[in-house]
Parts: C-alpha cells; structure tokens; sequence
C-alpha cells in the first residue's frame, strides 16, 4: 500500500466531511494498494476509514491474497458478497464511488438502513489529479509511444484502406513497442464520419479528398495517453484548410492559457473563443477536455462549468474541434501537464 | 424499438411489482431500442414504466437522435445530467439497473427523496435469458467463427512463443474473419500460469511439457462467444492427461444434464460430482457456467446456487476446470443453447 497516498486521500475525506468511503474502481484500488483488478461483473470495495483503517473485500477469483498488504476479505462466487462488507461499515453516511455498480449500493442499503450512499469518490480522484513525479514519468513515456505509432498510422494512410484496419495496425504496432494495449478502442474517421465525434470505426474506405481524425491513446505500465491529430488526403480545399487552421489556433490559445491558478473553464474559455470568434461556435460540441492518468478520462474536466483551479502536476487534454455534419471534422488535441509557471506538453509536436 | 421484446418487458415488470425501472447496460439498452451506445462515464438511461411508457436519456455527443423510434431526451456536457431524468421518475419505488453507476442513483436519491431505489435489471435479464430463433442463428455463427480463429491460433502454438504474441494473434484473426472484435480479452495461459483462472496473458515463453490454455470469444453482429480447449505442448505427463480427462468428463456430464426442466444447480452438480468423485474437487474453485448473448456474461447463472430452471433458448457456457497451483491448470469449455428436448452445442468438436 502507499502509505503517502493514502494519508493524503485521509485528509480530503476530513476537509469533506466525510468519515468513510468506499473506493471500487481499479484505478483508484490499484493507486493505494499497489494491485490492479478488474472485477466485471463481481464486487470490489475497498473500505477506508477516516481513523487509517483499509479493507479490501473480493471475489477469491482476484487473487489478492499475497498481493496486497492490507486486511483483505474473500468471498466465493457462491456467496452473498455484500454481506462481507456490510458489517464493517458505520452508521451514517458513507461516500461511495462513482463507479460502483448500482446493485451493490442498493443491497447495501436493504441490509444496513442506518447507512446513507452519498457521493464518494472525490478524496481519491483530488489525490489522483495531483500526478507525483514518478507518475510523470509514466505519462511521458506513455505519449512519447503514442506519438511514434501515431506517426506510423499517418505513414499507412493510402487509398481504399478501411478505418477498421487502420485501427488494428494501431492496435498491433502498440503492442509491438511494448504497450499494455490501447488505452480506448481507436477513433479513426475518414470524411465525413469525422463529423461525429464518437464515430465507431467501420468498413469506409479512405478516398481522395478525405480528411482524417485519428483519436488515439495507449496503456504504458498503467499509464494512459491520447491524442489527436487531424491529416488531409490528397487535395484539400480552401474552407478544409480554414476550419483546421482554426481548430489548431484553438488548440494552441487552449494550451497557452495553462498555468497554475487558473480555472479549468477559463482554460476552455480561451479555446472555445477562437472558434467562436471564427463563426464555427455552434460547430464545436465538446468540452474542451479531460484528465488523464491511470485513466483514459478522470479529473480535472476541462469545460464551460469546471471551477477547478489549475495545479502543479495536473494532466489534461485540450482538444477542440469543429464537426460539419454531413461533411468533415477537424480535431486536435494534446496532453498538458501544469508545471510550476506554465505547462508541458505531453504529446510532442 | 422492439415491441415484442418490451411488451416482454412490461409483462416481467408486473410479475415482480415493479412499475418503473431505469435500463442502462448498453446491451439492454440495444435489445429493447436498436440503438447501440457506449456512454463510458456518461449518463445512459432507458426510463420503463409499467403503462407502457418509455423514454431515452442520453448525451447528445452519443448521436441517438434519428437513431431511436422511442422519445429521446438529450443533454450536454455541461447540463446536469440527473436533472434531465428525475422529474420523470413516479414517486415510490424504482427499479435499477444493477450496472447504473452508483453516481446516477445516488443523484437521483438527492433530487428525489420520494423515491426508492430497488434491484431492478431482473425484468430485462428474464427476457435477455431466453433467445429467440434470430438470436440463436447469430450465436451460432458467433460460435462457429470462435471455433476458426482458436483452431488456426492453436496451429501457431510453437516452443518460444509468448501468452501475449497469440492473444494478439487471436484477435487479428478474428477481425480478419468479419468480427467485431474479441469478447473479452483472449485468456493465453502456458504451464504454471493456468492454474490461475484469472491469468492476464503476458510475456511467457512456450514450452515443452507445458498446458496451454485457450479461453478465447469473438462478438459477431452483436453476439459473443466463448469457449475454452485446452492443449498439450510437447510430451504429456500421466498426471496431465488423468486431470485432462477428468476435466473432459465433467464438461461432458455438465452437457448430459441440459434439458428443459433441471435446475441450473443441479448442472453445476452432474459436472462438479465427476471432478470432486476423482478427488480434485478442491481444485474447481468457480462455477460451472455462465449465461452469454449481447454480453459475454449474464443470466442464468450456472453455479451450486442457481435456482433458475432451464427453458428452451437459455445459452450458457459448460466451463469445469481443475487447477493445480504453482503447477498447470486445464479447463474445456463449450457453450450450450437448451432445446425442446435437451441442447445443442454450440462451441463444434
């Protein structure tokens, strides 16, 4: 266990008032227990107490036992698992996370009416916002790979070639330079898929004309990255030529504005205004962006209604975009980690 | 929408006293709407009332509007969400989806203390269990396809290779082949790492003497598979091919005592009495099966406490393992759809 992190989530529960959460999502498991486990279907929790006291409850199937050294409660498949932890838990209000499936807090609160679900998740995800250097680290290496195969992707780009193939080369070139896998199934959108912003990569064939999105990430020891980039294939025309222009100034006004004490809607602000200014404000549909760490979307958001002040060792993506349905999309976006005057760029040129 | 299927809907609703359930896994979601989302940390939810009733809440980036026929509610990034859904909800109590994150449900408490939340997937899990014949023809190719892909990674097992190089094989094949993509994460584990039923491939090198371990499914136009063979590399031990024949033996009996009628219990016992008779209970340390469709795991479950009664179209998977920690593992799964008068294997030879 980090005994650092963990104190540090110990004080935020206090400054929220609150007296014991439980923690479920790995991420957040595995950043103060040092063990990753994916429960699906089956129930993680991780009790933290404001007194210090940690118990992790799982399935026996997760093999915790010898992984992690905090008290730890096994379960059988056969078992009531909640009835594991009900026991454990105060009276009163306990903070739960965001993530725990809903079936686990409702069996909760049948067996144990004198405790009230509020929200918990936050003591972890302010810690979690805040990336030690050795994290840094992590992240760096993560985005310098994605950079590299991101560039290989470019360089495949040819005409007749569908997303989908595009999107297991990425995935398979990933691989190959050591990554855990991709950190989200790739976005690749050719023409006029790119004018939605979740478009689900399918069988399009690349043609002349084209302009391509290419929305990728990886998974290096835990760590995510992301990253878009927007190529033009063949000829482009001038309004093509226009809307990315703009797109890429947002991008830039979006990073120049991170520095330490300014709000994340601020941030977006300064992105969302060159777009605005420009006449495409209707166009961009999206948030500015969103953290990044030991997941592919955590805190700090970055959006029109996000008040939190920018720190030292936040990471977070700014990617505008403008989608003309029917048409095209243009999106770019990079990785920022806030430093002590300024910011760095996580994703390379 | 799919009348047939929500009429379905509405008929479990009543036979559990429900009047109201909020539908949020992306495959219920698609069974009873046609629309597949994956709404990742955002707010999906598919309000069921008991008159008949239904309304989608969704953000707009999800891009359902035009691809739904039922009432759609769209909010952005920026809305609060909950706010969107809550003056909707009938006072009293309201059926969840055990898969809500607990977030949504907690929200929900705080804008409406008048009302309760209570386990609520049961209704869609009853009609998701039995397929109809346009479900059953996609699962069999599902599974047909599964079959290819395993038999030609089996070809590449060589001395050298690593869990990690065929897991990527696996799931490049099976796009080659037309899927969407594998299930789940293809299970690779070589020798002692098979004794972990849990084992995350990683860079073990094959070798001579070792069991190997495939537990491999693809989704095919929205349908997963799933099956697990276990193969011998090199010579084989008498204690090898003992465990594997016990394990055959008990994935045989499991298939014998499919029909409509037995208790899925009573399965999980004509499979388990083969391996506990040959001493090696201790060593099948999960449940015989699970059920599979739209997701890889869902009703009936198929465990020692499973009172579900087997029905005509109920598919599960028949997976008995033995693990010998430290030393090898072996289990051979197929999938099963129960007929008129007993099952159909789905997973081939």
């Amino acid at each position: 266990m980090n005994t650092e992190r963990i104190n540090k989530v110990i004080e935020n529960m206090r400054a929220r008032h609150l007296r014991q959460i439980i923690v479920s999502a790995p991420a957040s498991v595995y950043y103060l227990c040092g063990a990753w486990c994916e429960p699906h279907e089956r129930m993680l929790a991780l009790l933290v107490k404001g007194d210090g006291t940690l118990t992790l409850y799982g399935n026996r199937l997760f093999a915790l036992n010898g992984a992690v050294d905090i008290p730890l409660v096994e379960y059988e498949d056969t078992d009531d698992c909640v009835a594991a932890l009900a026991p454990d838990v105060l009276p009163g209000p306990v903070g739960i996370d965001h993530t725990w499936p809903s079936q686990f807090t409702i069996r909760l609160m049948e067996k144990r009416p004198d405790v009230t679900p509020v929200l918990g998740s936050q003591p972890v995800s302010d810690a979690r916002m805040i990336k030690g250097a050795d994290e840094l680290a992590l992240m760096r290496e993560s985005s310098r790979l994605n950079v590299q195969v991101c560039t290989r992707i470019d360089q495949a780009l040819r005409e007749g070639v569908t997303e989908k193939e595009i999107q297991a080369l990425y995935n398979r070139i990933a691989l190959e330079l050591g990554a855990e896998g991709p950190s989200f199934t790739p976005l690749i959108c050719f023409g006029k898929n790119g004018a939605e912003p979740h478009h689900d990569s399918d069988g399009t064939r690349l043609a002349p004309g084209d302009t391509v999105i290419m929305d990728v990430g990886l998974i290096w020891k835990r760590y995510c990255s992301d990253m878009t980039r927007t190529a033009q294939f063949g000829e482009v025309t001038d309004e093509q030529k226009r809307v990315y222009d703009i797109v890429y100034a947002a991008n830039r006004a979006g990073i120049a504005a991170c520095r330490p004490g300014v709000l994340m809607k601020d941030i977006d602000r300064a992105a969302r205004k060159v777009i605005e200014d420009a006449g495409y404000g209707p166009y961009f549909t999206h948030r500015t962006g969103h953290g990044i760490g030991l997941d592919v979307h955590e805190f700090p958001d970055c959006s029109a209604v996000s008040d939190i002040v920018a720190r030292p060792g936040m990471v977070f993506s700014i990617e505008p975009g403008i989608y003309l349905p029917g048409r095209f999309g243009v999106r770019v976006e990079d990785l920022v980690a806030i430093t002590g005057d300024g910011c760095e760029v996580l994703t390379g040129a």
